[in-house]
């Protein structure tokens, strides 16, 4: 019997999960939230993911339930744990990547380096961090943002004062940093971890645009840092299946823990064509317990391009002769999502041994589909 | 709106579509004999193919028609195009991959080099041929072999008594060769090719059961000579989609055609993780219309070692865990399929700089999965 996999959301994730669950022999599931959504073709069922009875009848034809997404309330997950559901990530981990100050907390507990950071209950709170930080702040809702949304930085607690009065806010350090870094570990059950190289990624108005595996100019030591870093986090938050651990490279070489995802990345996209085990098909081995592959590199470069949707862009399809007639070697992905300004329906990926001719074939290739 | 491929035919080879089909942003539909093929994640219908109201009903949903297997009749194929579907590869080439006296009879031709051969009526007729032949042939059954079955290596006619009486029987010059090759090409209806590597194809027991690629030892010419003939065969069939062209390279270094096959083939199964664009994107992409993709290798060596079931074989799952923690860069590809002694079930792709340490991790990955 094929080991079942129920994946609970139906997003470009779940999509990407399916490639290589079909070539593990994993029958895959997925509980979608609506029809038609990326990952339509292994839906078994559509719900919503908040509701614990639709979570229970999908968990019950499935040996294992992982994630397209950390929204899965913890009421939910710890039913389901309760009910002796396998669950992985388990809520214990999960709880911080859903909660920003949670996560602070225990990675101040870990010793994981972090910028400077409060719980700010109020303005005064807030203007308090602020003096002793310069004057300026990021300032982030502890649940329910990403890609930039329910993150301001601020000079003044009027810049947030719609976000007071339903709990505390996470007040953090701008950091000066020279560039953003992934660092990504997946983790079994069993304890296993699998370590990937740490990579450089590049955001535009608060969305990933571009990443480049491994980081450019990186040292022997940094990339030993994150390393260890992720291992530490994957470790001491007992994370199972895919962590990611986005961090800042300060002006001072020191390495910040900014943000954590529990779930195959954006940052890891380029490993399904550039690393000798992708994090889908990673995060499929971690998660049913199977042996981890290997997250070495193919190629010394890859390169990642992520397309977004303009104002102008009708279809990825109508795009994709051109894209593909220009660039035989690049490797595009899509999601099957309706084009819409900002938001994430594909990616590119480009490999090879001169980081220059990567980065300009996984641009131009993406270029095609961008208005 | 997403294209829509139609394959009919649930077994691996339409299963090992779904990937890369789900990557482009191609919506995948799969016509199976029955249900839980290996391909019946994608399937939407389930009937015979050999039915035409049944292909027609699957054809209706689709875009493209394309195929797991060179089986679908003549007559269903040429009903479906004069009514205006569109098929790839379609019945004017499917033609010489479905009887093997007309694709001798289309290739010589050509003037494609290939083994003495001669189509036999009766059993005089085959022993003339084998007077002149030195007293030895292959006899095939034009029509419904594969994997060794319709195959037999005779001295004298008796041997195929119980084949005669059916048409003719194509008689072929037994071969002294050095080793097996094979060629893959992939065609677009618009006429792009993209030529593989020439690979080495070896047989146990007339099943494929290791693929290296490239080919070792190869000279420019010979892999020059390869491409040729399989660029010649796939524009003088209008081959579309991917074509293979099994090849003997003879002791007196020469390249003559055993077999056809126009769709993915065993000895392309490498480039899924060795390859650019594996040959079941290239397939994918081609039958579409869609610009061809790179098909050089990412690594120096790919090598491909099929699963077979043996007696003893229950489950692939339950060996995969030991499988996997013993070859963490082995690829494993399995089809879903319950092991029967010598039924093809899935494979190990390794990829390398070292092509004994390649050939050595892609038989011990596999080695596991045989009893």
């Amino acid at each position: 019997m094929a080991l079942t996999l129920g994946i609970v959301g139906g997003g470009q994730l779940a999509r990407m999960m399916i490639a290589p669950a079909v070539e593990l022999g994993v029958d895959v599931r997925v509980l979608a939230e609506e029809p038609g959504m990326s990952a339509a073709l292994a839906a078994t069922a559509t719900g919503d993911y908040r509701d614990l009875e639709t979570v229970r009848a999908f968990a019950r034809e499935v040996d294992v339930v992982t994630f397209d997404h950390e929204h899965v309330p913890q009421a939910v997950l710890r039913a389901l744990v309760d009910e002796g559901v396998t669950v992985h990530p388990g809520p214990d981990a999960l709880q911080f990547a859903q909660d920003k100050l949670a996560m602070r907390a225990r990675l101040a507990e870990l010793g994981a380096p972090q910028p400077e950071w409060a719980a700010v209950a109020d303005a005064s709170d807030l203007q308090a961090f602020l003096d002793e930080n310069g004057g300026r702040a990021v300032v982030k809702t502890p649940r329910g943002g990403y890609d930039g949304k329910g993150v301001r930085v601020v000079s003044s607690p009027e810049e947030v004062a719609d976000w007071f009065g339903d709990g505390p806010l996470l007040a953090e350090e701008l950091v000066d940093f020279a560039r953003e870094l992934a660092q990504q570990v997946a983790r079994r059950p069993s304890g296993e971890l699998a370590v990937y190289p740490v990579v450089e990624t590049v955001q535009r108005g608060g969305v990933c645009a571009e990443v480049i595996a491994p980081a450019p100019e990186r040292t022997a030591r940094l990339a030993e840092v994150a390393a260890d870093i992720g291992a530490a986090i994957a470790e001491g938050l007992g994370v199972t299946g895919m962590l990611a651990v986005e961090l800042f490279e300060t002006t001072d070489e020191r390495l910040l823990v900014n943000e954590l995802a529990m779930r195959p990345h954006n940052s890891g996209h380029w490993g399904q064509d550039g690393a000798v085990t992708g994090q889908f098909e990673q995060h499929v081995r971690a998660v049913l317990d199977l042996p981890l592959g290997d997250p070495a590199p193919r190629q010394p470069w890859a390169v990642m391009v992520n397309i977004l949707g303009g104002p102008e862009t009708d279809t990825l399809e109508s795009r994709l002769p051109a894209a593909l007639a220009a660039h035989p070697a690049a490797k595009v992905h899509t999601y099957g999502k309706a084009p819409r300004p900002g938001r994430k329906v594909g990616h590119v990926n480009a490999t090879g041994d001169d980081l220059d001719a990567v980065v300009y074939e996984a641009r131009a290739a993406a270029s095609f589909f961008a208005d």
